[in-house]
């Protein structure tokens, strides 16, 4: 079985592939969420395992719009424990290496403490912490073993907004679980008529279906036009949640089951 | 007057920034959001004008979140035309600066032709070109006239994966427009129930009110519990969309009028 993470090697999402997989698997890192989807895509892996969303920070856009862009699935989610630490071996700190999303989950403490600072945004943490090493002003925000890894000095520990900083992750492949379980994910679009999106989701209420989070991505057809991503919890019932997806899908003029978990 | 933008200079902000007030006002730029925000909550300025929404990247998320983190209202909006250039000087690129926004809108042309590059989100175009031309294997990505300012060669034009590339920016200020406009934006919270959200909307259907946008954010308060942001389409009849506002207002937990444009 082949595996493949957003990489490189000692980032969050390296953690999150190694504790869902065992460690005998072969898990191979990959440069960019894009890289992850487009592999599974062309069965040259078999799940992978991309960042979904930040308790703090939000949607990863990047893996919601591969979704919408690709037929993958996804397999299983998994929640992880974020904790940020903030690395130099800079005496002035003047630029800021880090995700985008790190950035976000550390908001408060870099406007208190670095707000004249350059942020630079990189694809991982661990590409961050590379680029601080080689910059005399340089610093990087990830987790704290990129300190021994890359030998930066660790400056501040838990500096991220929130203390319960929470990551979900999607365990990716062509594949759904055929089994219902507690939550469903849905992708669809809706027709271009006035009331269309209320119309669709009143579905959802008729049936007394929790739903528990919706987003919004350009549809990149039309300008101002969106595909949407709906989370809800599924009927204890499987033959219902199917008799509600049916009437839902049936109301959308395009319509994705992404997957349960 | 005085009045902020997204900066530095020769931006896409700051052309909408020129576009939108007349030569003669006094343009500040500033170098974050944030700082628009602020500057705007301790009346350092009068209006500020920050991009809200791309119409192939998205929302920006920094200024969705400081709409929930400030009281800062939107007076206006204005979209511009945006054409990507990609600036180089280098015979081998390995680097690409480029704002988060560029990159999300020249994906297709990325992957195309600089798959294996590294790609570096900087604050702005200006900045990104700015480093461009100090690294001999970078490239940015921006309005075309930083060719000039920076010095930089054009290697190609409108590379942004739409023609029809366009942008959304927000007027800020602290105040509304007192008359209701053909839009209105409103940020809200629901009470943590089982089919609350549903029911909140079922308000504008009811009033066959035509929703044309919902987004979600964080609520930074719980994990996984989310502030929305919905647009609609205002009833012809002043009155009549007061009422479903305020019908709307009395089933949220927490509720806002961002603004009518």
């Amino acid at each position: 079985m082949k595996i493949g993470y957003l990489g490189p090697e000692a980032t969050f999402t390296h953690e999150a592939a190694v504790k869902y997989f065992s460690e005998n698997e072969i898990l191979q890192p990959r440069m960019k969420i894009s890289d992850i989807f487009y592999a599974i895509a062309s069965n040259e892996i078999d799940y992978g395992v991309v960042p979904a969303e930040n308790s703090t920070g939000g949607s990863v856009s990047d893996t919601l719009d591969l979704f919408i862009e690709t037929d993958v699935k996804i397999y299983d989610q998994l929640i992880l424990e974020i904790r940020q630490t903030f690395l130099s071996n800079a005496k002035d700190i003047k630029r800021i290496y880090s995700k985008e999303q790190s950035f976000y989950q550390c908001g408060k403490f870099l406007r208190d403490n670095y707000n004249e600072a350059e942020f630079i945004t990189m694809f991982s943490n661990a590409a961050a912490a590379e680029r601080a090493v080689k910059d005399e002003h340089g610093a990087a925000i990830g987790p704290v073993h990129l300190s021994s890894k890359y030998g930066l000095g660790i400056v501040n520990e838990f500096i991220n907004d929130k203390d319960n900083n929470q990551t979900k992750f999607y365990i990716v492949s062509n594949e759904v679980r055929s089994e219902i379980r507690s939550k469903s994910l849905i992708l669809f679009s809706v027709p271009n008529e006035s009331g269309a999106l209320l119309n669709v989701l009143s579905v959802l209420k008729k049936h007394n279906v929790n739903m528990t989070k919706i987003e919004s991505r350009p549809s990149k057809r039309k300008n101002w036009e969106y595909v949407f991503i709906v989370e809800f919890e599924n009927k204890v019932n499987e033959e219902e949640t199917l008799v509600v997806l049916n009437e839902f899908k049936n109301l959308c003029s395009f319509y994705d089951f992404l997957g349960t978990y």
